[in-house]
């Protein structure tokens, strides 16, 4: 594996742009628009993979990831986000507005008036809590937001979730039915105020094969591209398709385990309750990260023979998305790199 | 608070001083030489700080750090881990000697001839495992290890360890007294090839007070300038001392709960067994963070009533230095700021 300095992350291409292809099969046999959330990646160049495979548009996080991708060119973003939008964040949103389409989340009457304040006319969604309890009205709801949102002066153009609570061993299809059923009943709220949701937005990597096609009409995947630890464990990827590690070097075997130079400030500390470890080795999968520093990761291992001190090993991360922010670059195959462009773009 | 775009890390300069000073003030009190870790602010402002309080000089945890620190004009860094030196890591170790006195860590014989082999000559402290189980060796083994390295051309100026198993509730004293049995051992072991461990070298921030002056001649705390949400629960430090918190504004009440913009990729994701919740709020201790995403931190919060959306609160990360490694600057209640020159500093 390339001399670079390791902790690195290592992206295959071919196994990338075959997560990317896939994933726009199953939106267009489904009938649904794909809005690839960029968080995952904050990289231009898969962005770009992700349009050419017919994404409709991208999905962000922060004005700031939007920024970055308008400024190399995209035009149809939506910062799935309920923002709090003060006089510097509406300059902001409004420059924005002048270079690429964009729509920002909305989930409460307080939020979309300050918005139109600064955004008069701003394209939005309402956001609703399918059930991972982190932010979104209740369905029920929706409409009365939806309505307060117009005679605000937004441009309330249909709803949006996120299915997290779809992060949990076998949770896939009983989560993706509640999404169906928190958006029919948002929709349904909308239309008893006389307000069509043209778009209704959903979607998460682990519950996005069993997305409602009949109520949703736009998914936002995130993690899809590479795969991590996460999606392994719910099975809803496989080792042979993950398409991004974090490549490592032995440092230690002292202790009579192997220890590697990426820590929690390469792979991150993100370690959900139903994770077997810190990350997997993508080349010893009964290997387990069981325990994991700042810059040691110390693994059980398999059977197999300790490797020597100064070999490389391929980390597969807990949460991708985590990984990347903390990485300047991603490194392909060939030797060359793309740019992590967005990397800390949290405002 | 300043109108900054959150969510961004804020420092209190004059508890940053204090914090640094009172630590100057304990180790100079305990007759022990004070190298402070700068992985956990990773700026040259902060490590100049320390230095005219008194430290003798500075740790770090990569090549890395030493180079950023090293081209800032500090000249006295320790390298605490056992670093794998392949040719491209023995040229910078090289360069970085000719510029600053460098020390490494060992805790294999490989690693010392690989290191010995770039480096011929290079200072080195070898590592003890005081029963955290991360790197570093038995401590009865360190003078056979340390006779070898003299052997392979190696400067053996002593031992260290890290402590790390004090991060747990109670541990400190406990673990104080390990980490000096451990280090009397090793320092045993060294005496018995005939060799003098000028430098002995441990203590992390929740032990450092307990650490034993009658077998360490050095003391390397890490987290003691700003103080995080593991040290308030840990009871090391107060919430009147802690010198650093992320601003973050309410963006949703949707569910009840207060939804904060800053989450994981601000934060950090770190969250030991022990700690409460993902993080805590510097003005509102019974607060807690019991749902982390990477832009969402959803809070459960106390009899008070609810902050109005748009308001700017101030979250104390789990672990500040993880929290630093995200940022690109540390913002100064004057509105000026200092960059966080070695973020992401990982090779």
């Amino acid at each position: 594996m390339l001399a670079r300095a390791t902790p690195f992350l290592l992206v295959d291409l071919e196994l990338l742009t075959d997560n990317i292809r896939a994933m726009a099969r199953l939106a267009a046999d489904r009938g649904l628009a794909l809005r690839p959330h960029v968080k995952t990646h904050k990289c231009t160049q898969v962005g770009r993979l992700q349009k050419e495979a017919g994404a409709v548009g991208l999905t962000v996080a922060t004005v700031a990831e939007a920024e970055v991708f308008a400024a190399a060119g995209f035009d149809d973003l939506f910062i799935a986000y309920p923002l709090w939008v003060d006089p510097a964040k509406g300059h902001r949103i409004r420059d924005l507005a002048t270079r690429a389409g964009v729509r920002v989340g909305i989930d409460s009457l307080e939020g979309a008036r300050a918005l139109a304040a600064q955004v008069p006319g701003c394209p939005v969604l309402i956001e609703v809590d399918s059930g991972q309890h982190r932010s979104g009205v209740q369905p029920a709801s929706a409409g009365v937001l939806a309505e307060c949102s117009q005679r605000a002066g937004l441009d309330v153009r249909g709803l949006f979730t996120f299915p997290g609570h779809s992060y949990a061993p076998g949770a896939a299809a009983t989560v993706a039915a509640e999404e169906a059923a928190t958006l029919r009943t948002a929709v349904e709220s909308l239309a008893q105020r006389g307000i069509e949701a043209h778009v209704v937005s959903g979607g998460s990597t682990p519950s996005v094969a069993e997305a409602d096609a009949e109520v949703l009409t736009e998914i936002r995947p995130g993690v899809y591209p590479f795969g991590d630890a996460q999606q392994w464990e719910l099975m809803t990827t496989t080792p042979g398709r993950i398409a991004l590690t974090c490549v490592a070097t032995v440092v230690s075997r002292a202790g009579g385990n192997v220890v590697l130079d990426a820590g929690s400030k390469a792979l991150g500390a993100d370690r959900p309750g139903y994770a077997s470890g810190y990350g997997r080795l993508l080349d010893h999968p009964d290997a387990r990260v069981v325990l994991l520093a700042e810059h040691h990761a110390v693994v059980t291992w398999d059977t197999s023979p300790l490797p020597t001190l100064g070999s490389r090993l391929r980390v597969v991360p807990n949460h991708v998305c985590t990984a990347v922010n903390l990485a300047d670059e991603l490194v392909l195959r060939d030797g060359s790199s793309w740019p992590v462009a967005a990397r800390g773009a949290n405002t």
